[in-house]
């Protein structure tokens, strides 16, 4: 079966508005050009070594993998500078980070001397050489650490035969970091380690890079698609989201409720202020619960409900849950069908 | 490589112990026998038919598919008796759906005219005849219409030539729906029409079936594996809970949090009391936020904290949206992996 248009499709469906999608690429390297900032982005987003190409011919400088496994994928396709901002934490996971290192200028992150010492001792056995970052704990309090500890990691990273202390990352970069960030780099400073990279991230990175000048990277994801996070963070505006899901309505026995065929599935279970989606048709509806298979649908405050077959478009709460949920996603230009993507990255746990 | 222990295994992966699976399996089917009811095990919840092969060698009469693309699988894997208690609408999935009804006793739900006719519409293009039963609505307030409307759906369902009135359906089949049950039963009674299936479903059926004598079979996903959903309901406990997702603590820089490599990509965003999961091995933990590949832990009321490093298993609050993550899934004896399955079913969104 060929798909020539979106009307083609059975849904659910994930549509990549390609317009959009090429301007939002375009509109963040520039950005990043502006501020003298290398941009390296997170492939979590679109899992699709297509995208990313596109990315990279834009001018980014790399891109950023949140698993081995992944990594694996884009080596594969011909990428070449690989960071994966992540613990790597295991004998075969540090074995494949290992052999990934003799494929691709790899580089990783780590916050803790055990996470140091597994990765050093897969890198001696494959004999090469893995660049390594020290993560610096941001406001979101998820990984990393202190700035005394960081100065002890990179010591023991600076005198590890197999690995080189490549500096530092913060996830999310807000501004807010920049007295941590600077204490860091002080200390490291003063240790007369040098400091190649200052990897900072996350969707809104980009709106508070000025305020951060050590930045020599920004690793986001989210910015190629965009969705409603993005647009509550004001980060940018529903009319710029590259990424719709199409989806079907399947019952509507009642013009307050309506049932949509996608669901946890199909959107995720993610919410913004209660609803898991927003159906651009209807923007007075609610999208209030989902089950795997079902969207329900509150209509009541509608000027006129949908019916039953009608189409409608939602534009997701977090863009990257919703890609790792489906085999496919269609770029199209107006109604046209003009990419079949598999998402190539999608479903790798390790 | 080969996995012969859940040592040989990354992290994160869903172990399923088959001694509680099977336990569960023969459980079900029991209560079900005891009370004359035919059992119908929904798929969704595994998507792997030799799981579903040892419900049915169990005692079980046909399997529940949600999708068209699921009955698919189903019915490729030799599995004759399917039915998909869902609305199915585009000419696609209609034609898909007939040509089905050419290899398997197919069944099918609706809750509309628009729907019904599309199938029928489908039906006499492929010369065949489809069961149609009729979605009744019930307290959840999903899909499913009026014991009225029901009884006018199923007119037009007798009246059409290419399908089959087959019966009511129910979901979430409550006690508390019985009144308008019987209503719809006295109806179709009084018109002449005969019921032959009266199906009900839902994770916690089986606990109320005794109060609906008029169901003749069940429909039940989350009965093979449990979950914590099922945990809080009353219906099982934890130590009959056959799934747990084996994950890696990767960061642990203060006591109070701790962070696993098992986010919402391993184990989903839904939630119970504010928790994406229980972890079995600190209950006093709370697994209190994910992103897609980081599962953070409160761990301030553990007595000792666990260590990088270390590996923790959680029990996933609702199971079937946990299996619809992961390509794989491994059936475990103690630490001894017997089958590892590929979830065949997984992420069919048509």
């Amino acid at each position: 079966m060929t798909f020539k248009t979106v009307r083609d499709l059975e849904t659910p469906s994930v549509l990549i508005d390609l317009d959009l999608m090429e301007r939002n690429i375009a509109l963040m390297q520039a950005r990043c050009d502006d501020l003298g900032i290398q941009f390296r982005p997170h492939i979590k987003t679109h899992k699709i070594p297509d995208i990313a190409r596109r990315q990279i011919e834009a001018g980014a400088v790399g891109i950023a993998c949140q698993k081995v496994s992944e990594a694996e994928v884009f080596a594969a396709a011909g990428f070449n500078d690989i960071q994966i901002p992540y613990n790597i934490i295991g004998r075969r996971k540090t074995g494949r980070l290992a052999q990934l290192a003799k494929q691709a200028d790899l580089s990783v992150t780590v916050d803790s001397k055990p996470v140091i010492d597994g990765i050093a001792a897969a890198a001696q056995a494959a004999g090469v050489k893995i660049n390594t970052l020290v993560e610096l704990v941001s406001l979101g309090e998820r990984t990393g650490t202190t700035p005394d500890h960081a100065l002890e990691l990179a010591r023991h990273i600076a005198l590890t035969d197999n690995l080189r202390f490549a500096g530092v990352m913060i996830y999310p970069s807000d501004a807010a970091i920049r007295p941590r960030l600077l204490e860091t780099l002080a200390l490291l400073d003063r240790a007369g380690i040098p400091v190649e990279t200052v990897s900072g991230g996350g969707s809104g990175a980009i709106s508070e890079a000025h305020l951060l000048p050590e930045l020599t990277e920004l690793r986001v994801g989210t910015c190629v698609f965009w969705d409603w996070n993005c647009v509550a963070a004001r980060y940018t505006s529903f009319d710029q989201c590259a990424m719709q899901v199409r989806a079907t309505v399947v019952s509507a026995n009642e013009p307050s409720r309506v049932i949509l065929d996608s669901g946890s599935k199909a959107i995720h279970s993610e919410t913004i202020d209660g609803q898991f989606g927003f159906i651009v048709e209807y923007p007075a509806a609610r999208l209030h619960k989902v089950n795997e298979e079902h969207g329900y649908v509150d209509c009541s405050a509608c000027p006129s409900p949908p019916a039953v077959g009608e189409i409608v478009h939602i534009i997701p709460v977090h863009t990257c849950v919703v890609t790792n949920l489906h085999n496919q996603i269609y770029g199209i230009r107006g109604e046209r069908i003009e990419e079949i993507w598999d998402v190539a990255a999608r479903g790798l746990v390790w």
